[in-house]
């Protein structure tokens, strides 16, 4: 018997099972608008958890990834022992353009207005 | 000693007041989405809440519309016994611009994909 040779793989929705419900409900929070505003800053590029400076313990942070994840705002991939996050910006654009830049304007507009 | 001769007056946030997470959250919902969206249509009109062809019960009804007016997105106004409700465009197209407009946007394209 062989174990631990299969690669760790979370759950996603796909592209078709993304609700905007959902999406909707993964940014209404200050700590998650901030990983999406920071991951759209990287322009792709995939980002450890730990890259993100949050004002949160460990656990909240893993649950707020993984509430973005499966909302289908973000991918969560291992490479090697490293879990990686990116934007679904293609998959989010196609089902409702204009949406997360319009939610990344607003968010810009309401750090500018009230200070970080 | 006189009573009920003051009109009742609902709270809402000043514009000041509204912030993004909120909005997001109260648009995070298919039911409050539609009450939205049918808003929108009417054009400025002020609807009286059982206009809404919704599938809840008064009290979810009740709730909706509750949570719609405490995070700024409704305006809820006592005319005689009647409440009626509007859209608050000009604050939420103020404080995030382009935001409301591709949600609903969104609603259309996912109600389209979906079925209503």
């Amino acid at each position: 018997m062989t174990t631990a040779t299969k690669p760790r793989v979370l759950d996603h929705p796909t592209r078709e099972e993304i609700r905007l419900e959902g999406v909707l409900h993964a940014l209404s929070d200050a700590v998650r608008l901030r990983i999406v505003s920071d991951m759209a800053q990287a322009d792709g590029a995939e980002l450890s958890c730990s890259f993100f400076d949050l004002p949160v313990t460990k656990s909240t942070r893993t649950h707020h990834f993984r509430v973005l994840r499966e909302s289908g705002v973000i991918e969560q991939v291992y490479r090697g022992t490293a879990k990686l996050n990116a934007l679904r910006r293609d998959d989010l654009d196609t089902l409702f353009p204009g949406l997360l830049d319009s939610v990344l304007r607003a968010t810009d507009a309401q750090t500018a207005r009230l200070g970080a």
